[in-house]
């Protein structure tokens, strides 16, 4: 059964999934997908996090039609960076764009879309005052976001994060009246996948990313 | 092994724990418990967020010493929140503060404690010109930290993450060496668990969170 994957498997292998299948996902799957992200911890266990579900196929419409014109703004300019590649590292950059340019079109598509919501008046935001961006506000809801991808993993589920919708956040909120001060930070399409689905990824090694004791020190 | 933990496991035993023992943690558990933290997604797969492993006594110590003085201006309010309290609802939360005390003073004996920083000019903060904090940022860097808290979990080492030292942004960035353009983001305190460790956690059910369609949909 899909809930024995190992975590580190679950984590090695948890690639964004675009190309997803309209097939209903049933609610025990769904339940479970969830629970993962309601277990995650949040700043004094606040919780200042919701989550709507969204299935009904006209919401799900109308989140496709406000996600394709932020999405063909994004994608001119990821396509032209591609340009600058070469080889295998530009070949899978086109394999990437070419799948997000499929999700642009078929958002809506997708038979659950995910929209998750914060309450920024019950976080401590402890960065709020500081002269550059504020991000703390994000580690009472990510850590949640991040265990719904890892049980989408888990599930067979394929999944992708995109905050473009955040664009459009005045647009969301009265179309799933979404009261104040509650507000977007996560969308996420997600279904069975069309092609593989899950597998191997490509990330920076644990050596470029951590240091000892100080900045640049070799781990 | 503890590798092998499954996912809905590591899940829903990963507990804040804030009682650490100062054994040393071997390398490979180090290792394992980064590499969780570097398979994390973030946006444009760009991982814009490094790892400061402070090890050293010293450097531990003077975390500390930053540390006590914003728990202990932090405390007395969670204290005076407890007193609205009764039953078991009080004596879980007085019991979860006397944790955080005893971390208070111990802070700096944790045998690691990872800093957690980000590079706010290379992300893509879509929210950043909405009349409400900026959350989103955090969307490329918490997914990292939650993986490495669950693989904590799985390695069967305590941790807590905190965000109170992006008070003392400046004298963290000054004793760790970083430079601009990075920040702080995280603080996670990680060693063997002095008493049982990981356990039960206390979350609201789903139905208190995931709304079907819109706000408020029963799910």
């Amino acid at each position: 059964m899909a809930a024995e994957v190992g975590l580190y498997e679950a984590m090695s292998t948890l690639r964004a999934v675009r190309r997803l299948r309209s097939e209903t996902i049933p609610d025990d799957v769904l339940q479970r997908i969830l629970q993962a992200g309601a277990w995650a911890p949040s700043g004094g266990n606040v919780q200042p996090w919701r989550v709507v579900v969204a299935k009904d196929p006209q919401i799900r419409s109308q989140l496709g039609e406000l996600y394709a014109p932020e999405w063909a703004k994004y994608r001119s300019g990821a396509w032209k960076n591609v340009e600058r590649l070469t080889g295998e590292a530009r070949a899978g950059q086109e394999r990437m764009l070419r799948a997000a340019d499929h999700l642009g079109e078929h958002f809506g598509s997708a038979p659950v879309i995910l929209v998750f919501c914060f309450n920024p008046t019950t976080m401590a935001i402890t960065d709020s005052d500081l002269p550059r961006p504020s991000v703390v506000g994000g580690g009472s809801v990510y850590p949640a976001v991040q265990n719904v991808m890892l049980a989408c993993r888990a599930e067979g589920i394929g999944c992708t994060l995109t905050t473009l919708l955040c664009f459009q956040e005045d647009a969301v909120r009265e179309l799933l009246a979404i009261p104040d001060p509650w507000y977007t930070c996560a969308f996420m399409p997600i279904g069975y996948p069309e092609l593989r689905g899950h597998g191997p990824i490509s990330r920076r090694p644990v050596e470029k990313l951590a240091y000892l004791d100080r900045w640049q020190g070799k781990f």
